[in-house]
């Protein structure tokens, strides 16, 4: 067969394991006031107005606002039943919705959005209803807590009454298939798992999203996180088959795995490489054989990530190191300053070995020997030259930056080890002006690092302080971005446009599930 | 059977004589810029811009702004095929459409709206678009020519580009079933002819709307006018009945006929009595018996027009004469110093005259014999308290008002006659503060008074002087309101909420077909 035909076979595999989902009818809870408070996470507290039954006895007339709270995070289509009252509705009725993960999207007037993602991210309808009494389902998909209800325009002769008010949920994963955690867990940790959980959940649609609000792609660095939170949790091994082979039938040219894909109208991958993501294409797929043990899927797939390995040594300078350069070749974490050379270097170690194992387990002996020697010259490469002997940090690019960043990933891809390793990690604590780190997703390989390194209690810390931090901010689902000393942080500039559910978030149930609370322990 | 059963069976065959309606595509014909123009009809003219394949080549990026024109006005579902250029759609898109009847709508702000009926009545929807290449098509019908898209949101990656565009318009009119006008009839007035058919294509659905933009409901006043352009065009004579059958089955308390019905969710009578519209369903039944022969309607139907007959009876005062107040208890026309006393008495007279024919039709003697009772008493107490002898005019309420409306209803209602009738709308034409006529519907009973006076050459004066002008001033249908002396004229504070393709504005059709250009004459 031809690239052109596997490739195709593949998105046909992709189609056929395309999961049913789930839907759940939920209600609102109660009415709320959104209100301004300094001392709220982001300037926005919320006020109960009244109870669920209170929406529905509300009488609502031009220029009234009403904001409800559905409890917690929930991904759907939303349903309303409006009735007519004091008289017949004579012009169409003109109502804005708008949607909101948190807050502040309920809070904030949206046309002072000055962000450079697009607006139009930000959930809000003006929708006309012609006939009264009525029944409307919206067509589109939101993920939210809050809903507010501007009535626009009713007429002289009538004012409306809400009647039936409800969001059609929708999900790939099952709540009871999750086992239940280990009797004794201390409740903290129970609570941020619970959350972990339910994050994952409105993440996992037709793919692993990486924010069902925002930008509702697959990207490989969030689908290898999710995959892992899924094995330990909801168990649908075939929808992280179903995205591997996504990636694999829509490549970029030359054969590079893309960073993300969409899914509508029919799957494509968009033109943005990262080296690191790319890379990470090989670790997900060794952690979907170990997980699932599915052996065909191993073999068929393999040819790619072994592709990818070869694709990124190509990019190696004549010192065995990752060329460098100023624009986004790389992902990491969310930082202007960060540097990603040696990071993208431990990024290649790191899924090296796991090729190499991939490699190993299929007998592919001549394959095991070449991957041995690229890992022995790459992490002889980065010691040589990424290591800086004085500072006693790895250090990235020409301007020689110490970052968390450098420091975990070679931890992760074992450049060091054991008790240096160790060390590391402690002298960075103290380590006065270390690039940090900004979002989940780097707080999640700082805590594999540290699990790497045994140290499980600061491990634990770690979460307690990160995702705790997030749970006593009010997070219903985990976040995209969690800076506890700027709360307001948006890599987008606006905090309105970030995702307060987001994929990359959900980890700490792995750590706690795998690692922390094993009943086995 | 008893009232309620009735009611139901009447409505049963209402819904039973739904007809289907009758779809076609219709595409832009060309791209267009809307200007201010001083000299142009209400302040706005229209440049062309480009052909209708501009329309598709057009790059339309964040902040553009593009005007279609479809040719003429339509009424319909409108479906847009959009793709993104310049690379993948990573954000929704977010535009704007407005839809206007006339240039005003696409030049105007509809944010200083300042009118008094319900700003939801302008057509301007806000949508997002999650899924590029894509197809939408709007749930909501729009009347229109012109659609103006205002490109609120891409993303900095994106441009959209048109690749499809049209309205499946709607309508139950088949203009093939139009008989041809007779041969040599002058171009300006088959011009008037073609826009008037025209006019009530678009108005005729399911019911016969007053206007397919605001308010599409069925009122009696435009029914009746309707019903007689329909008989000398389309000849739908079974969406009369259907309207009849609706008025009949879903009347006020106390058994009057509402003044207007909404068709949805379930046809069902606004709260609105109007003296004349009642008494118009009279007339209406006559019409449509005299169009068809249908002679089961007519006998089913005949106690619901007897008994608004009654009812309005009953409201004469000891003098015999129409009880006056300061209520909207009838209409007329929209004047807001129109004074509707002598006008009601007339359309009284007019239609209890219709009702005898109907008794005798019916070979109902008794009723026939009362009905001329009451008609020699109402024509007696109108010529002697409300002519004025010393005017000779017809006044109308305490401040013994002289109105064209009282003068043509008077004439109508056969009150007076032959050269009595003539001389005095003669004199009309010369008295220097008469209160004057605002809408088609009263200028249409102008005419017809004109045609019962044998004033066939003013009539089509009339015509040619107030429907022409509405074509020299663009019209692509006939307005619900043109006042020559003041074209922003609107009775609901904004020319923007004004419809522009209005029922009763179609009746040039009738008067050209039945009496000014008959093969017969």
């Amino acid at each position: 067969m031809n690239e052109h035909v596997i490739k195709k076979t593949w998105l046909d595999q992709a189609k056929q394991l395309t999961p049913e989902l789930h839907q759940q009818k939920v209600y609102p809870e109660r009415m709320v006031n959104v209100v301004q408070d300094e001392g709220a996470f982001q300037g926005w507290s919320i006020e109960p107005v009244g109870s669920a039954a209170r929406v529905y006895d509300q009488i609502l007339k031009k220029g009234d606002c009403i904001t409800l709270d559905f409890g917690t995070h929930h991904v759907g289509y939303v349903t309303l039943s409006l009735r007519n009252v004091r008289s017949n509705a004579d012009a169409p009725l003109r109502l804005r919705l708008t949607f909101g993960e948190m807050p502040c999207e309920v809070g904030e007037d949206f046309s002072e959005y000055k962000g450079w993602l697009s607006r139009s991210w930000l959930q809000d309808e003006i929708i006309n209803v012609d006939v009264l009494p009525g029944t409307i389902t919206l067509d589109r998909r939101y993920a939210f807590r809050y809903l507010k209800i501007d009535v626009f325009e009713t007429s002289i002769r009538y004012d409306v009454q809400l009647t039936d008010l409800y969001c059609t949920t929708v999900t790939s994963a099952d709540l009871a298939a999750v086992p239940p955690l280990r009797a004794g867990i201390d409740p903290e940790m129970a609570n941020i798992d619970r959350v972990a959980v339910q994050t994952l959940r409105d993440c996992m649609q037709t793919v692993f999203e990486d924010g069902p609000k925002r930008d509702r792609r697959l990207w490989i660095g969030d689908l290898r996180l999710q995959a892992l939170v899924n094995y330990e949790t909801f168990g649908c091994n075939d929808l992280v088959k179903r995205c591997l082979y996504l990636f694999a039938g829509s490549r970029l040219e030359d054969g590079r795995v893309g960073a993300c894909l969409y899914e509508y109208p029919e799957p494509y991958v968009d033109e943005t490489y990262l080296y690191d993501y790319a890379l990470l294409f090989v670790a997900t797929l060794y952690d979907y054989y170990e997980a699932t043990g599915d052996r065909n899927t191993l073999e068929e797939l393999w040819p790619v990530a072994y592709e990818q390995i070869h694709i990124a040594l190509a990019r190696l300078n004549e010192q065995g190191i990752v060329q460098d350069d100023d624009t986004w070749y790389c992902f990491l974490d969310w930082h202007d300053e960060l540097n990603k050379q040696a990071g993208a270097q431990a990024v290649l170690i790191y899924s090296m070995r796991r090729g190499l194992k991939i490699a190993h387990e299929l007998d592919l002996v001549d394959q095991e020997a070449w991957m041995n020697v690229q890992i022995e010259r790459a992490v002889n490469a980065a010691l040589a030259y990424l290591w800086d002997e004085e500072q006693k940090y790895f250090i990235s690019g020409k301007e020689r930056q110490v970052s968390w960043a450098s420091q975990v990933w070679m931890i992760l891809a074992e450049v060091i080890d054991g008790p240096i390793a160790s060390a590391l990690l402690e002298r960075l604590e103290h380590h006065t002006n270390a690039v940090g780190m900004t979002t989940p997703y780097m707080v999640h390989h700082y805590v594999d690092a540290l699990l790497l390194c045994g140290k499980k209690e600061k491990a634990l810390e770690q979460i307690r302080t990160y995702w705790g931090g997030m749970l006593r901010d009010g997070a219903d689902t985990f976040w995209e971005l969690y800076n506890p000393d700027d709360k307001t942080y948006s890599p987008y500039g606006s905090n309105l446009v970030n995702s307060y559910c987001h994929a990359w978030s959900c980890t700490p149930s792995y750590f706690i599930r795998r690692y922390l609370y094993k009943d086995t322990e």
